[in-house]
């Protein structure tokens, strides 16, 4: 990847899943190919992304208080210790978090197995105006569904289609749907889960299943390829975004939900009232002056 | 409130409404009797909050994946420009995203009309673990309520009542509530208003309804204060905190919030595994090794 970088436009164009000639099994969960070289100029890096995420952000709220509908999803998958968590800590922090809505998928339910799988999706979406996160999604359905044989195949077969078409809606509704993959390599994975079982702190963080879901890895990383390669369309692309070093990791999704938000350019809505005529309002018939 | 300050214990102690004793036309909005003197001293001050804020909320959350159900839940409440969107950004933004939850409430809708008024306040109640904020409440309901005569005095004069049993049963499931009256006088609205209307940046967050509201001023302020009055309980006390200045606002909040964690003490679980059984299982037995 690192020899494509010379011609790379844009971050979302050196992650970008393409489905044509995509295959997960080259891409360097260890690779920093373009953007900072070093954990220091990345922190300089988020400092400035965070203002003009914040101008953005902003300015994406105004336009839906005014009527707009755009919106921004950003959806987070990964294997366990691929950094979910520390993304939204340190992408989703840089934002105000008036504007941000965050929903966590977990193991469903009993009433929302009693829905199709994407009910409980549905309820999330975040609304005009906002930046949403996905920490888990939909994907779901089609990992760990399919790995532990949860639906039979033809149902998780079907699903792609069906979340393609959720997300076409979606894209139809205003909503910018930003996907990422962390990718992790089984080393990281192993170093991770030592660090989480030697802290007392991090202890919470581990759980005995953690170590049957990595038993899986490889059955795992065949069920994200073929999600990344079915389900990056053009109005909902999948990134592999290279997840060893959380540094790059952080940085590589800063920089996408801020290209995101570029493309989309947010516009103060018109005021629908004539601000002159409201200061003379204030200023000549305030009661309470 | 100043010459209080000598014997005062802590910022809840400062700030907690006592129904016995209570005026709200005694309270200063620009008072700041105790606590930082200056922007400069309040900054400083915050950077330290947060690093607390983020190690008690990390034990909260941690806490809830063990299984507790205890939670915190911030409810805040002011006349337009008093800053509600401000204290989410300063001081919720001090927090990680992760284990924060948001709910603004708006206008009701048509479906949200058809139920009882608390109805959309429990389906946003923060689950264990994490830390709910609320801008604007069920609250909205004994003050626009009423000040709008929305419905009978019959009605609103009721709420009173149920919100206190509301709030009672969170406690018991486990809910910390504290909720914050960012207190403003009619001037410093003024000035906030005029603001934004001179700012074009600015004009979204203004309407002309603004001034609507604004003439009732007084009216409103008899309505906060029963609702403070009539609703500070020992297990979710209001707060009246001066917030004339922006700064003395996000501090006090700030400092609610972590003296309510404080108190919550939030341990992380005992692991439900033995970590050594599983490191040697990792070290030992890895399939991906």
């Amino acid at each position: 990847m690192a020899d494509k970088s010379a011609q790379v436009q844009s971050i979302s164009d050196a992650f970008r899943v393409r489905p044509e000639d995509f295959d997960l099994a080259e891409v360097d969960p260890g690779a920093t190919p373009v953007g900072p070289r070093s954990k220091r100029e990345a922190a300089a890096d988020m400092a400035v992304i965070g203002q003009e995420l914040d101008r953005l952000q902003e300015a994406l709220y105004a336009e839906g208080t005014g009527g707009g509908v755009r919106r921004v999803l950003l959806v987070l998958q990964g294997m366990d210790t691929s950094g979910k968590g520390g993304t939204i800590r340190h992408v989703a922090g840089l934002v105000n978090p008036q504007g941000l809505r965050i929903a966590s998928f977990k193991k469903p339910t009993r009433t929302e197995l009693r829905h199709d799988f994407l009910w409980r999706v549905r309820r999330q979406v975040p609304q005009p105006g906002y930046i949403g996160v996905f920490d888990r999604s939909h994907y779901e359905d089609v990992l760990v569904a399919r790995v532990d044989n949860l639906v039979p195949s033809t149902e998780w077969r079907r699903r792609y289609r069906q979340i393609n078409a959720f997300e076409a809606e979606l894209a139809e509704q205003g909503v910018t749907t930003v996907k990422c993959f962390l990718h992790i390599s089984p080393e990281r994975q192993r170093e991770r889960l030592i660090a989480r079982l030697e802290d007392p702190l991090k202890h919470w963080k581990y759980n005995p299943g953690d170590l049957e879901v990595r038993a899986k890895f490889s059955r795992y990383q065949l069920a994200y390829h073929d999600a990344l390669v079915k389900c990056s369309t053009p109005v909902a692309p999948w990134y592999a975004v290279p997840s060893d070093r959380k540094w790059y990791r952080n940085w590589v999704v800063a920089q996408l939900l801020l290209e995101a938000l570029r493309d989309l350019a947010p516009e103060y809505p018109q005021p629908s009232y004539d601000p002159a005529v409201e200061l003379a309002r204030l200023q000549e018939a305030d009661p309470l002056r």
